[in-house]
């Protein structure tokens, strides 16, 4: 039981002028954070009792699902992570930490970092503690601080630059048992985001940065939210932006009879898509190939998109290239023979076609028959082009971005698009780590192998305003049981009045009983102010105690998602307030 | 209830090579912890069982002072540090972080630092966030990770890089109430480590570089301890080092009369009080004056002691010079006149003396009559030295470096030296930091106050390795029953053995509810492992399940502190574990 005056709830009126989106401004309107400076938040005593109760119960779901617990250093060895596999791309989200002192020398290399997730300790700890098939598997998971140097922190714990993250790591003795402990994690996942109170989806999801061989994301639906969801209800699948793919090119695809030879046409100053479709020309975006270089680990390659689609980026990550960066043109011009605006890949047209690395054409094209695309010289483009008689593709493969209302892959039926923020994360990563660090085991032939790996992550902040982005009106936060700060909170109209001071402390006692964490208004402030503040903290259940009511007898008992207080005769208080917190508590769920 | 087989706890025959104290083999041979680098440590499950135990039992005893809960950021602005007292000082032991990436701008002064402890978070939130006397008083506390950039990191757990500390800051109205915040932390301080089961005792202390105006030390004795604590038993004086005092100069003292006339003599090649003290000379050291020159705030000073005496940088800070450090022979000359070996204070002596920020002299030349000193000429000395008649002294002080054996200013016996680790530490810190940020308050007659603050600080992870390093026997760990990380130790010698593995699984179960978290070696090794691990371990209850005496219908119970097992028919077994691990708990109190 806390009594409000003499704990810390500093509510406000106002929202931060810098909070964009619901939550955020709740987050701080009803004392839980607040901000330090761009991306890092000071919890106060109601927000860290918030991130107790979701670390306790992502505690319990990883352990039964066979995780260990343990705590490695935030601060990492550099040195770690130059032995490992990502550190180029890694460090520039990362912080590193060195001698604040005066004396400290510039420009060298980092000696430490500031660790955004531990697989460069993990791996080696493990190389040296395990080394037999009898100790595996084992799952490794800390629920802690992680450092990200975002360069424009926003949405307040959303996008933060600390921020509490579960992250765990299995090791396995092969491909089917790394399988196994990954579909353990995933039901971890979903019984805790259950337990939470918070809706989340698992989504299909790109590897990116970490590498390893499949993934998924943990998304709650929201407006807004920084991914898109692609989804069919019906069918259940689910992925994000990154990874989904659709069902756009028939199965039955055949080329479309060529209409005649390729002919070159003057296009003098068109270089967009959209300046081709216009007059005198009028070529549909949908009947030109789009013609885009890269450069993949230094050289440069193409890639080949009808001109109504996008690339999506991340899909070139399939190409096995570790990095990639668009082509500058005075890169593009020695390969190609032109500028962008007149590229294309038609046989015979490029410049020095060897120095290619490759020419990838995605899947939709197939759909274009005799279609338009840039000549390789500057001012001229090529029509009654095809695809398999005239372009010179390497391999066909999936790198358009999806858009809502394209045939789901699984049921043909419409897919749909809906933003969301991700809140946990599980990648089967292979051998990527184990091999680099040299984390082997013997089986029992004394045969020695790579243990095979996952990596998880739930962003326990994160959550923590996902569930108030998922659930709160106009008049504040609305809290899930499990994860209210406090489940009842009494309002004690008059502190003064010892004797229903006194009964304020006997129902808070009650409702302790049935399991409940209790919260008393005692402040010396209006019935107004405490009403107002009572709906903006949004516990579950409001018990009003004085006024009117007290005289006559009753006392006011108000769950925060209900309309209308009930009135309860004092006779029967107690029994009513540990009755409704147990059946509450129940149905909340274990 | 946890398996070994299915847990995860590496202990090691061999003691770590960098490894120089008990308590840091320990810790590592136990499977407690790993070394990462340098001071960082990974806690494995079993240490950070222990963390966790320690945590709560501290959170405990600090709520029930009236501390509020909260959690600020590790990455702090530097801004806010250099905004506030201290930051050319602690700058030295402190971690910046900056971008990792490689566009890094070199020699920039940083944009974070990694908090070592939180008064330029805490003072300038307490200061938006509360205004008004009725929100006074209020002690905010934290748990959690702290960053120190130890040069020479060692002792394991005890000076590392990253530690695990509860900080504490309190803000009260006025001085009055700030003592009674203060010795109601102190009160939980000693409550804790009583639960704990580690001995600490309160020293008075230096307030260092955290300024303020006292400051009382938590010490666990340990011959490995950094600092020395100076104490009597008897009538309960105890100070650090730094900070003691003792009755040498007794309260009737008189100048001695003075034999003579100031008289010159040559000492060539004579620069050390050793020297001087070697024929043909003869002077005693402590008839000798010891003359050293300081700079100030830039500014040299000089300090007087006995040529028996030793400084004691520390006490300098009463001086008030904000910093401090030994005068450069080239600094000197200039104002005394000679080089050192030479120097004096004599009236008259000086080169300079209008350049000196002041001569301060330590109590005990007092006890120096008709002495000898430095003539402030290279190459002489002066004798016939009186204090009072010829020596230049602004301010009589505290200067010198207690001994063994000095009498003790509140009983007049004999002082006593013992080696200490310093576990935690509370300061008066008055309106230092108040001020600095504009923390004020307005009290019911609209004025306007600083408020008066405290601040405290328990190093968890250091009390841990304490509790072993005053717990341990040549087999291993002897956890006092708080800090355990399980209590009972189920040696199932073999555990493919069915209903062995029930009666482990029944036994254990009693136990817990007794109150006792439990363990089961459920490992295929041989007796003689499992019961040298279960030493090493040092949990306090060991049940032996297997081998003949199961044949015989008994069972072996053992406790960590006792030379002999206790033979239990197993008709007994559950009732015999459930009243000594109830009895055990409750020996070692709430």
């Amino acid at each position: 039981m806390k009594f409000w005056s003499q704990f810390f709830i500093p509510t406000l009126k106002e929202s931060p002028a810098d909070a964009e989106i619901a939550s955020h401004k709740l987050l701080v309107r009803a004392g839980l954070v607040r901000k330090l400076s761009g991306g890092l938040y000071t919890y106060l005593p109601l927000g860290l009792i918030v991130m107790r109760k979701l670390t306790q119960l992502c505690r319990e779901e990883i352990d039964r699902a066979g995780g260990i617990e343990l705590a490695m250093p935030h601060l990492h060895p550099a040195e770690n992570w130059r032995d490992g596999p990502r550190w180029a791309a890694a460090r520039e989200i990362m912080f590193r930490a060195d001698s604040a002192g005066e004396g400290q020398r510039a420009g060298r290399e980092p000696e430490f970092v500031l660790g955004p997730t531990h697989e460069e300790i993990i791996t080696p700890l493990v190389k040296t503690e395990i080394t037999s098939y009898r100790d595996l598997p084992k799952n490794f998971y800390q629920i802690g601080t992680k450092f990200r140097n975002e360069i424009r922190p926003r949405y307040g714990l959303m996008r933060a630059r600390e921020f509490v993250m579960m992250d765990a790591y299995s090791f396995d003795v092969n491909d089917e048992r790394a399988v196994a402990s990954y579909f353990a994690m995933k039901g971890a996942y979903e019984a805790f985001f259950r337990r939470v109170g918070v809706q989340a989806i698992a989504v299909e999801a790109d590897t990116g940065v970490m590498g390893g061989s499949f993934s998924h994301e943990f998304m709650v639906p929201a407006e807004i939210g920084d991914d898109d969801v692609i989804y069919n209800e019906a069918s259940g699948y689910a992925a994000n932006r990154e990874k989904a793919a659709s069902a756009l090119v028939p199965a039955d695809w055949a080329d479309a009879a060529p209409a005649g030879a390729v002919e070159e046409f003057a296009t003098p100053g068109v270089v967009t898509i959209a300046a081709l479709e216009a007059a005198p020309y009028a070529v549909p975006a949908d009947r030109q190939f789009k013609t885009l270089v890269y450069i993949g680990d230094g050289k440069p390659f193409v890639v080949i998109l009808r001109g109504s689609d996008e690339l999506e980026t991340a899909k070139l990550g399939s190409l096995g290239f570790t990095v990639t960066r668009p082509a500058t043109p005075e890169e593009i011009e020695p390969v190609l023979g032109a500028k962008p605006g007149s590229l294309g890949a038609v046989k015979g047209t490029f410049k020095n076609e060897a120095a290619l690395a490759g020419i990838f054409a995605d899947h939709a094209i197939r759909l274009i028959g005799n279609g338009t695309t840039g000549a390789n010289r500057d001012g001229f483009h090529l029509r009654n082009v095809n695809v398999t008689r005239d372009l010179a593709v390497t391999r066909f493969g999936d790198f358009r971005r999806v858009r809502a209302g394209e045939p789901d892959v699984k049921s043909g039926q419409p897919l749909q698009v809906r933003r969301g923020i991700e809140v946990g994360h599980i990648f089967k990563l292979g051998t990527k780590y184990s091999e680099k660090f040299g984390a082997v085991f013997t089986d029992d032939q004394k045969q020695s192998h790579p243990m095979v790996m996952g990596c998880y992550g739930i962003g326990i902040s994160r959550t923590l305003q996902a569930v108030i982005e998922q659930s709160h009106d106009a008049d504040g936060i609305v809290w899930p049981w499990n994860a209210a700060p406090f489940h009842v909170h009494i309002c004690l109209l008059d502190p003064q009045d010892a004797a229903a001071a006194e009964m304020a402390r006997q129902l808070g006692a009650a409702a302790e009983r049935g399991g409940a964490d209790v919260l008393i208004d005692d402040r010396v402030e209006r019935p107004g102010v405490k009403f107002k503040d009572a709906d903006l903290l949004g516990l579950p259940l409001r018990i009003t105690i004085g006024g009117r009511g007290l005289k006559e007898g009753i006392i006011e008992v108000k769950w925060r998602t209900a309309k209308e207080a009930v009135k309860v005769p004092l006779t029967e208080a107690e029994a009513h307030i540990t009755a409704a917190v147990t059946e509450a508590a129940s149905n909340a769920g274990r």
